[in-house]
């Protein structure tokens, strides 16, 4: 037995709010011309007052709307998975159990939070999204919820994904999406997501149909992620375990990270690890302050790890953690010391990718493999050590859609950074 | 409750073998040279002995062994999946299930007999492999199952799909598999699945450490594939189904079309569908007689439905359909008239993987589209005339490496064929 399925009838039907539960209260967002606390009519232009509300809430559960439950039903519960072939080949007394979220329709964690908002977002009379997306995962996963509730979705894609992922983009066609490069007033530049999330702002802005949405960083999107660590903590007990020592997630803005996380913040004795890429070290290497999300500074100001709004990280192949900032939740875990963070050069993190893919047969994304490379050396440490170290990471996402990445890799052509 | 787990430890432990259960024996594949009746020892210089005594078991079960059924735990049971969206969407009243194989390593069925294949090969002494593939599925599922008993794998790739698909020869490569487009010995020719048949065949006879492992057509790779419909089985009676009243498959070699419906042959009442491409229609306009499984004449002369073994098929999306013959055991079931054939253009094809993509959040194979297509008309049939129909059909692979070929569809670029 190594996959631990938890019955459809499981499924949470709430999600964990960690707000209530931290030891102090996290510091607001603030208007970006007036630096003073934004309040919610300052963000009713941009996202529907039910998200706003999540935003600061204090109530420790939250109902998963009906309408949302019968969407992710169509892949949640998701497999928690041992595995045991890895633990076998590295000779380690550790368990290391992975969280499958690669088997949604988009083929990561995105869509717990683009079903949500989309929802939402019909609710409220809104006719039509506004996005940004970086290496094409949120994108798609924004335009596969758009299509559940007739909604049309526009996504602004950062113009070097928009060029070498032609794949990403027939997806997001494919669920009705339409795409566009980033930046859009300069056809000569490759574009960063800070460039993108501008532009889909501005769309949002000009238009009264509209609303804008982000895949990550934001309290209520962390918040829809919980789904995963709740039931990754009923399939662990299924599994005959008392609990995780360790919790592991790549990171970029935030969201697959607090999604398992978060529900394990409350239990003292689990440590918790936010892995990131050494190109882009906004927690290990970053400054705490607040900055802004995006790079022409139209969003609110927000108190996290930052490199700097105009940070432009080398391209890597993990797109989706070339992120300049972090979510505050995540960045208040790590300057209060209950969260890790650790970064790795890209070399290292693929070739424990291609080792997962030949012991235990996945391909994973390029992000998701710095949560594998961590677990990988979390293992071989509880190896020195004899210690029976239970692991759990994210599965975050598969990278069907980066086989080039994998090309580079085995052919010696991956750029060190 | 839509998705129909089996627990672990029901994974099925025999294969399926419909030998001795058909009306009348199989005709006996023909010696190329001589036209004489093969024996084992003719087959000698391809296969293992052990997957040689399987072609003409009389045996109703065939074990499993514990090294496979370590293997084929990483991705089994699959889950069997009821598609209440898409009845809601079509207003059957039909009930339409499918089995999932697209949760495999390499994202479709394939690796269920490269398991088997490489291991029996490995029991004998065999150092290497050397195989064909057309889009690509087989050649990644052998690379994978090779990597798991350290044996070598040689890929000879129809050129144009090496051209085409760079993930797919990426993915191979991954696992440790080595590819070469083919002809080899003709480098402006895009080449076709009965050309690298050869070459197959060629590099394997020439060589006394390998081995030539087929994918599809033959009987033991279709028993290996019995697991779908023994597993199928079980889900239905836990989802409170009789059984299906209809069995539908994509059908090119036969081999996943074969694994879903043969468990299903001794239910007199269940009918059984091939669903073919128009473009490539062996079963629905071939003729039954000998002929060979290759362009050069090399292989056996075996009694099936073809197109001649110099048929070439356009260029379709669904490059694993593109096969001038059929398994013998799907031929004989056609013509006994046990099994039904249908035909359907790709246009038609690619409109029902949309539809599926849109209310399902799966998108399929061009090759597993056919099944989709035929599964819909039957929906929609059942709503004409009221019938609570059962249907189920085997959704044989992901689409994730063939969005190019959704990209045409969506934006009006498909060749009708």
């Amino acid at each position: 037995m190594s996959r631990f399925i938890l019955p459809d009838d499981q499924l949470p039907t709430a999600w964990f709010n960690l707000l209530p539960r931290l030891d102090s209260p996290l510091d607001p967002p603030l208007h970006p011309g007036t630096r003073e606390p934004v309040g919610p009519d300052d963000l009713a232009p941009l996202f529907p007052m039910a998200l706003i509300m999540r935003e600061m809430s204090a109530e420790p559960w939250i109902d998963i709307p009906g309408e949302v439950l019968d969407i992710l039903k169509l892949w949640r519960p998701t497999p928690l998975v041992r595995a045991e072939r890895l633990e076998a080949e590295l000779g380690t007394p550790a368990r290391i159990y992975f969280k499958d979220e690669s088997v949604s329709p988009a083929g990561s964690h995105k869509p717990n939070t683009a079903v949500p908002q989309a929802f939402y977002n019909k609710q409220e009379g809104i006719a039509r999204l506004s996005t940004e997306t970086g290496a094409g995962q949120w994108g798609s996963s924004l335009s596969f919820a758009c299509a559940q509730f007739g909604l049309e979705c526009m996504v602004y894609m950062v113009r070097a994904s928009y060029e070498q992922k032609p794949y990403r983009k027939a997806m997001m066609e494919l669920w009705g999406g339409h795409v566009v490069p980033s930046p859009v007033d300069d056809p000569d530049s490759p574009g960063s997501l800070g460039a993108a999330i501008s532009d889909a702002v501005r769309d949002c802005v000009q238009r009264d149909d509209t609303h804008y949405a982000l895949g990550s960083v934001l309290n209520h999107v962390l918040l829809h992620q919980t789904i995963i660590g709740l039931e990754a903590k009923e399939q662990l007990a299924m599994a005959g375990e008392s609990g995780p020592d360790v919790v592991l997630g790549s990171c970029g803005g935030g969201s697959n990270l607090g999604g398992i996380s978060f529900p394990f913040v409350p239990d003292e004795d689990v440590r918790l690890v936010a892995v990131e890429p050494s190109s882009c070290p906004t927690l290990t290497e970053g400054r705490f302050e607040y900055d802004f999300g995006d790079v022409a500074g139209m969003t609110p100001l927000m108190p996290m790890y930052t490199l700097g709004h105009d940070f432009m990280p080398p391209s890597i192949h993990a797109g989706g953690l070339r992120y300049h900032g972090d979510s505050p939740i995540i960045s208040k875990l790590v300057r209060d010391g209950r969260m890790e963070a650790v970064a790795y050069p890209q070399g290292k993190v693929f070739e424990a990718a291609v080792q997962f893919a030949r012991v235990e047969g996945k391909i994973a994304a390029p992000e998701t493999a710095h949560a594998i490379r961590a677990a990988i050396d979390e293992a071989l440490a509880a190896k020195e050590t004899g210690e029976e170290r239970v692991i759990l990471f994210n599965y975050s996402g598969h990278g069907h859609l980066d086989l080039s990445a994998y090309d580079d890799f085995v052919h010696g052509r991956l750029i060190e950074a």
